[in-house]
């Protein structure tokens, strides 16, 4: 019985302790007598819970904060540049890369080619970029909390293992459990729109959404759905894979074997590929710029619809309409407060915002349509990059 | 701080207390020696709050359970007939009611018919339903846990007003708070595809699923949803609308404003109005004999189809296809483990799962689709009605 006592005090001073954390995270900067009086914990309790915490350099004391009449109390907060972590974004040909303190600020980012995308080259691409910013930031391994991966594709909570990401031709891959012997630290992985997702819920847009969804756009369209103000990942980790609903019955073939899927329609490589077909016709003007017109890229468009090319607009603006077909769907069924469209549709989602607008408010019932927020991501296509940094984050602050 | 003490420790044995009742609940049979292994409390402890719930009759002893040696265990269950809760199911021109005890059991059953449909007629019928069955059963007010209402309309759960029920006629109704006011005691309300799912999370095909649909198809079709174990309901309680995606482009105008929503494809009335039209033509053998072709019913048409009528079967398949194309939708973006089919489905959907499912497997991306179990359900018509009237047992669980 003792011992059982023990364990349980044992389990109830960690329990404390991280949600002490993840109190001091949220209250920014705060004093033990908040903290006290927030959690009910006695002052002595939350006194030695502190030194705990600050011992382990997770938390250090600031100046002074407000009070109302004799001495100042000490304000506490998270500790930069003590603890960090590594997200990394896995694409086709190119793995990205942030370092990410406790508090989660960014301390150094970028990228690196991948020649063969292969798990095991991406791995040890992975693992280089690792231990290289451990060496250039002097950051001793203890004080690395974990490794995020994010990939285009399905992930399988339970096991780790990428099921299917077609986009990077990887089937029934296990990059984390191999990057984890390699480096002997906690790797984690997730689905890239659910990446994103984290990232949104941790420091972006949807810090006080409870359902939301992360509509990423690239040369696949996934969604990161939470509910609840939790990950919602499905019964097999595919949960969000709404690049396959069909919004053109009549549309092209999808490799799924449907028509008129929304990736067939308004993933950047179809935009892409739509507006080399115009520029070749000479239909664009501001596009014939480009020399080579297999060159165009996505943002030579948004500069020409920007330019106010009448045939690239309406090109974008189709795109948009499919999207919002998309969506209207996912509002009926979800009724979520936020959407957020991200990855490449920051590159010219202002041109076309209103009208995929439009097509909600036509296409979805009035209700969920009222109340939901449709906004671009603010964070770009670094999102998914941060939200794999965010991941052993939350670990340590029990979220 | 003493008095914080006594309430957090009153607080922590009603909490106790609750779970423990729970755990009797799931386990059925079970010892105070096992509930005390179970939870980690001491023998005492659990003695004490046996002795608690006991005294207020929730649960008593029964028999003997296996013992391994020495004096046979007693054992403890819900007791039977000791606390009771009733469900109402509003529907156009009915009130469907249920009487039932704490262990789940039915002792009551039946409907009343409504010549107005309106919030107040309802509420009188409703109240006067309630009343007579605490007489009938001599149940005394205090052990009504309360009522439950499911309404075929759009719920807000936090003001429990009915914000839209179109079928029945409802906007901005409040027969919660109005059916409480009369009767004093608890009431609470859903929407009627949310009750069923409940009641097949209660008692039902969902007991342990997590992540499931019910997939109610009446005049109207709507979906109750369950993400991580929990009902899911939306940001402003309209999660599930599913009767109003697109599931045929060019089909008939709903009143929503589309063009070929389920709802106007699929749902009993289109089903029933179709069958109609073929039987005036002389198309539908089986159904001549039906001297009113006004009169055909959805039974009617089952029984044609039954008796082989290839042009009803036919009919029934094109419904069960529009579902399954709705369904695949659903399926891509909620990845579910189960999906239950309900209400007037329940008529006809042996003929059709086999249909449903091909188009399911066609339309839906492999991965969920070959991981999500289709099931018709057992409760039919029900469904609703009892999960009403399980929804003040859950608040007594703690659910």
């Amino acid at each position: 019985m003792t011992k059982g006592r023990t364990g349980n005090s044992k389990f109830l001073k960690a329990y404390n302790e991280t949600g002490i954390l993840d109190l001091i995270r949220m209250k920014q900067a705060v004093s033990r007598a908040e903290l006290s009086k927030e959690t009910g914990l006695s002052p002595t309790a939350i006194g030695a819970i502190v030194s705990s915490l600050m011992e382990k350099e997770y938390i250090h004391e600031i100046g002074t904060g407000e009070s109302s009449g004799g001495r100042k109390p000490v304000l506490l907060e998270l500790k930069p540049g003590s603890w960090y972590s590594v997200g990394l974004d896995i694409e086709v040909d190119t793995v990205q890369y942030v370092l990410m303190d406790i508090t989660g600020q960014v301390l150094h980012e970028g990228s690196v080619p991948l020649r063969v995308n292969t798990p095991e080259m991406t791995v040890m691409a992975s693992e280089a970029c690792v231990r290289q910013m451990m060496r250039k930031f002097s950051i001793r391994k203890e004080r690395l909390l974990g490794v995020g991966i994010s990939v285009p594709g399905i992930v399988d909570s339970k096991s780790r293992r990428v099921v299917l990401a077609p986009n990077i031709g990887w089937e029934d891959a296990d990059p984390a459990g191999m990057l984890e012997s390699e480096i002997g630290l906690p790797v984690y992985i997730e689905n890239e729109a659910m990446a994103s997702a984290i990232c949104e819920n941790w420091i972006g847009s949807c810090q006080t959404a409870g359902n939301f969804v992360c509509l990423n756009i690239r040369s696949g369209i996934g969604a990161g759905i939470f509910t609840g103000g939790m990950p919602y990942r499905g019964t097999s980790g595919s949960a969000g894979e709404v690049g396959h609903l069909v919004v053109d019955e009549n549309g092209p073939r999808c490799g799924c074997g449907n028509r008129g899927c929304l990736e067939t329609l308004a993933s950047t490589g179809s935009i892409v590929e739509k507006a080399r077909r115009l520029a070749r016709k000479g239909l664009v003007s501001n596009l014939k710029k480009v020399e080579n017109f297999d060159g165009i890229t996505l943002e030579d468009i948004a500069d020409a619809a920007r330019a106010g090319d009448a045939a690239v607009i309406s090109l974008l603006e189709d795109a948009a309409r499919y999207i919002g077909i998309a969506l209207s769907y996912i509002i009926n069924t979800l009724n979520p407060s936020r959407i957020v469209l991200g990855k490449d549709f920051t590159v010219y989602g202002d041109l076309v915002l209103d009208t995929l607008r439009k097509i909600i408010d036509a296409r979805a019932l009035k209700r969920p349509a009222s109340n939901v927020e449709i906004v671009i991501s603010q964070l770009g296509e670094r999102a998914s990059t941060l939200g794999a940094a965010i991941i052993p984050l939350k670990k340590l602050f029990g979220r």
